[in-house]
């Protein structure tokens, strides 16, 4: 029974959460660090120049994390955060995914379209212009309000800077805090060095968010700008020798989102979504391309990508479940609300300012349930699984909305978002038709059957048509997929996208009036009612624990700590690291558990039997956090986070302490199989930097 | 949202089933009927040639019902519950399920082999004799006296018998009464008439469940014995004008299961089994089916086949779920419990007797979740998708078991079990080895990912090979689908067993400890606690209550009651009957909408536009209820139940007076497309019968 939780480890856990907080818990934000419990726990205090070159080195890649690794640029993140550059990079001549690639110097190094590196410049706390603009509005007239003076503040913020910069508003404690970002932003990223893909995942799925764990899941990227890569002397030192044993080690990364201050209302809507649609919707995806990953090429290649992310999407989703099916959860969960309540009930000041945010919530949970299913079908368009449908959409709005004044639009349109939109719709976007065909029709098949044959939508789609009728027509008439009929349409403007005739335009055109009226009701009856009753939440928080919290992830640059630490598993200790050793006995010569060939001499591994491989440590962290640095309180880079065990899934909701573990890549692994097994010493020299003094 | 339950209505139900009951509920016993009810609402008080017409006439259809329809052995059940042999007796070129039958005459019939069609002779109250054996015992000594006792009723039953009855003893009111049924056993079955897949199943999976509704989801078959039709002097004669407004209608049939007295802790964990288990599993082998019916022949139209029945299946268990994730089910379930609970708690000398069922029953819910997942995977061999697999371990168990004192055995290989075992190893067992691989690759790779690759049985099942390389070694090497194999190793016994190196044996041998026990351990910690448990609840329940309540679904001969009736469906009425004006306007030419070209004309359809096709009844139905007859109070046949509507899948758990529906086929459309669309008119004409008076 190893993928499941221990009920009881995960009760001492949450009663931990309960009463102190565990040790190792929070993703805190760079300016409200747990100062004091470092500097009692660890005697580690650290001053502005370290945070200043944290800020500095830690990078964010995509949606996963980065960290700048040499003065020329490199930047360290996972094989599986760029496996879409590699999959579009790769052709049967060159199959980089396959076959991993290692440019022997910069001028061989390839470029990965659309992959953006940012780079924290400065924060400010902006709370205080937001929430002026939203005071004493409710629902939909607080939520356009909120989202104006964001707009406005980053707009404002992007007026004053150089091209290359790029501003956020970022909404911490759920409404609690407003903090503006400013990034500087890399759009030239080449590929320097990948291991194949049976290295970087090996164990595959079976593996995955499993410990003991043997991957190379490193990715080597550099930073070019105006034909040069771009010097970067504020980076990681990377430490050959990993982390030590007792030593405080700190995660700079990019956590995507958490949902641990949702209240017990939302937490059970989200169990009965993720049961009843999202967890059934992945897995018959998952069935569906296990079979497609026995097609001829390239179908085989575009399936093989889309159910890797499939499956580690269901795992992710599965923990959460399980834990949400957790006793010991809703306890935990339902004590810490009372607590709360009690807190605002005993403040009259406080209960007049905040109300009742739950009841607020919980009423926004009907409707939730009402229109949840339809909304994702229909408003964020998962009946049509093919790309093509979101370009559509995206073009058939996107030339409306764009002529309109900034605070009037679509958020996906403002001005700040306005160029990565371009940049998608022009960007070449490979991709194997008869894949998206057979997703096409699986997905619409699926509308049919989770809403009837007899509703709206489903008869303005379809007609007379089946699936299989319908989407083949779609994707073989269409010119979406083309960079130059995108950049055509946009140009062109609302005209020209008007007297397209291109068949996903008319299908998006068709369901534009159910799917604008599905959101405008989900955006104002669920997701306004929600920010603004979470707001509330906030402010009674605070009130009563001022900034000892930390906020939920919203993928922005935070810190983690901890210590190498393994686990009991039922009756097992699972120790911290893995070595060479355990890969050789692992592997099988059968997919997931092969080596690549580069890795087998004559004799054996390449590699001697002792270099340490992976490891784990109790840092808190989630999904987006692939690809962080591990980091000692010199600054030396000693990991690449790149996985939690199955424990780290219920992550989203409450940190267990006890079972909740990262997974990392020893530099070690790193660095020997550079050496050893790829002609990289020359790479791996640049890792290491100059001679040390 | 058609496919949502509506709050509303759902409430308003419950309210019914809090206080009175709502009129069509119950699935009756026949010694038990509502017959206050049944005089006081329609004058209707049955007699006991009445009833004893209806027992004869009322038969089993494997897991299905149906009845006697002509005085020449002729049955009457849907086309969806002998799919099995429709497939099984396709060929090329007589595609039976695509393309329908007749047989002009009986000696054109085809036998279904391995159809059993089951006849009630007589019932016989044993509940004294089997809690006397009983009385006191805990636990797996519980369990063992009572599978004991009821083996030894079956068994001195059945030695008094011919050889064609079959005694089976029930557990109704799960434990609270004990029911010997005798039934006649017909085992030559034939088929007389099925009309093509593409109108019996019209509108597939996206209708399914759904009402308006155009089915013509019919079977005849007959019974022989001894190379003749049977004689059936007793059956229902048609009457073609179908169900009048307002008329009591009574369904005799054979309800398969309910679980409407789980307690709560039961329904939670229920819940939480369908969410996380049952559901992904369905969801998944879905996907994969949608893909496989893309093949070519003959692994198509077995994946068409499977196909429909996981779609079916994943129906159900979304509805169950959905009601699951109802709060007002909630509401009422642990409403009733409480107030179960105060009546016990009042009575001292019944509280002595019954003790804290809940509270066993609650601990036992934690020892599922511990253990069903591994036991669904191993115990009950779902990581094992081919037959060959349960194949290989009905020899391995059946030839030792068999040399055991009967009741010593375990129950699927009782004397009374036995004749099935053995005539289900030596029936043919037409399938497509390539369709087989791929399930079975498929299952061994879910099981991987969810048990781990480091599970015991994982490492034991697959060693170094790959699910897929498994999987083909497995299939290509196994002679189990072979019937002279399988009978050459039954007859051979335990030393000719023992020798095979048949690699499905040898399978099903390597991990026979493990999953042994994990079936003793959740039989004796899950099962028998429960079952225990049930029954001091049916005390409980029988002691406040009487026997004014009907028990839980069985699979046996029960009566429900009903009206003709549609409902609301948000703001729409839905109407009682559709005709074959619907079926013109709701085909559009493409699958599973396109009628079968026997149907059209060159002026359109066959039939007339008034012909009455499918309706909706009130009754309280559930699955096994399918192929049930629908009569009025003279005896006569009215309709063909085949479906509920999406509302009746919550009838697992409760009935929903105000929205759960019955669907049924109307005699007419039936009549008129064997006269019309069919070269049927002889067939027609033995339905209707001789002339009346």
């Amino acid at each position: 029974m190893g993928n499941r939780y221990s009920p009881l480890a995960f009760a001492w856990a949450l009663m931990g959460v309960c009463t102190a907080g565990h040790a190792a818990e929070g993703m805190w934000t760079l300016d409200n660090l747990p100062r004091a419990a470092w500097k009692a726990q660890h005697g580690f205090e650290p001053d502005a120049a370290w945070l200043s070159h944290v800020r500095a080195a830690a990078v964010r890649v995509g949606g996963c994390s980065g960290s700048l690794v040499s003065a020329n640029g490199l930047v360290m993140t996972n094989h599986h955060c760029v496996t879409r550059c590699l999959a579009e990079l790769s052709t049967p001549q060159r199959p980089v995914k396959a076959g991993g690639f290692l440019a022997q110097g910069p001028e061989q190094e390839l470029p990965c379209a659309g992959l953006e590196v940012l780079q924290l410049q400065a924060e400010r706390d902006v709370t205080a212009e937001v929430q002026a603009a939203t005071r004493g509005l409710q629902g939909e007239a607080f939520q356009k309000a909120e989202d104006a003076a964001r707009a406005r503040v980053s707009r404002e913020c992007q007026q004053d800077q150089a091209a290359t910069r790029r501003c956020d508003v970022t909404v911490l404690y759920r409404g609690g805090q407003y903090v503006l970002h400013q990034y500087e932003r890399y759009t030239d990223v080449r590929l320097t060095w990948v291991p194949e893909d049976a290295i970087a995942a090996f164990g595959g799925d079976p593996d995955n968010f499993n410990f003991p764990r043997w991957c190379l899941d490193v990715a080597m990227l550099r930073l070019w700008r105006n034909g040069q890569p771009v010097k970067t002397p504020t980076h990681f030192r990377v430490q050959p020798l990993g982390p030590q044993p007792g030593e405080l080690l700190l995660v700079p990364g990019h956590p995507g989102q958490t949902q641990r201050s949702l209240t017990v209302a939302q937490l059970e809507r989200l169990r009965e979504r993720l049961a009843t649609q999202d967890i059934p919707a992945l897995s018959e995806s998952r069935g569906l391309l296990h079979l497609l990953t026995q097609r001829g090429e390239p179908t085989r290649t575009w399936a093989l990508q889309s159910l890797s992310g499939t499956e580690n999407g269901l795992k992710v989703l599965q923990g959460q479940l399980q834990a949400l099916f957790s006793p010991s959860l809703w306890a935990v969960k339902r004590q810490q609300e009372q607590a709360l309540q009690a807190h605002v009930a005993g403040q009259p000041a406080l209960r007049e300012r905040v109300g009742n945010p739950w009841a607020d919530i919980e009423r926004a949970q009907q409707v939730r349930r009402e229109l949840e299913l339809a909304h994702s079908l229909i408003a964020e368009g998962r009946a049509f699984a093919a790309p093509h449908f979101q370009t559509a959409r995206t073009l058939l709005r996107g030339v409306v909305e764009r002529t309109k004044p900034d605070e009037q639009r679509l958020r996906e349109f403002s001005e700040s978002a306005l160029p990565g939109v371009v940049r998608r719709l022009k960007a070449a976007s490979p991709m194997d038709l008869s894949f998206e065909r057979e997703r096409l029709e699986w997905s619409l098949t699926r509308m049919r059957s989770l809403l009837g044959p007899d509703h709206p939508v489903v008869q303005r789609v379809l007609g007379s048509q089946s699936p299989a009728q319908l989407a083949t027509e779609l994707i073989s008439r269409s010119r979406l997929h083309e960079p130059a009929e995108r950049s055509r349409l946009w140009e062109g403007g609302v005209p020209v996208v008007e007297a397209s005739r291109d068949p996903f335009i008319e299908l998006a055109r068709r369901i534009e009036p159910e799917a604008r009226a599905l959101r405008d009701r989900f955006e104002a009856e669920v997701q306004a009612v929600e920010r603004q009753a979470a707001q509330r939440l906030a402010i009674a928080k605070f009130d009563r624990d001022g900034r000892s919290r930390y906020p939920d992830a919203t993928g922005t640059l935070r810190l983690s700590h901890g210590v190498l630490r393994g686990w009991r598993e039922g009756s097992n200790e699972v120790p911290t690291h893995t070595t060479v050793a355990g890969l050789k006995a692992r592997q099988t010569g059968a997919a997931p558990f092969a080596l690549p060939s580069s890795w087998l001499s004559s004799t054996g591994i390449r590699l001697a039997d002792d270099i340490p491989f992976n490891f784990v440590t109790d840092h808190d962290i989630i999904g987006g956090n692939s690809g962080s640095p591990m980091i000692n309180r010199q600054g030396e880079w000693v990991g690449l986070v790149f996985d939690g065990n199955r424990h780290s899934l219920g992550g989203s909701f409450f940190y267990d302490g006890v079972a909740n573990r990262a997974v990392s890549v020893h530099p070690m692994a790193i660095l020997r199989s550079l050496q050893q097994v790829y002609e990289g010493k020359a790479l791996a020299q640049e890792l290491m930097g100059p001679a040390r003094q």
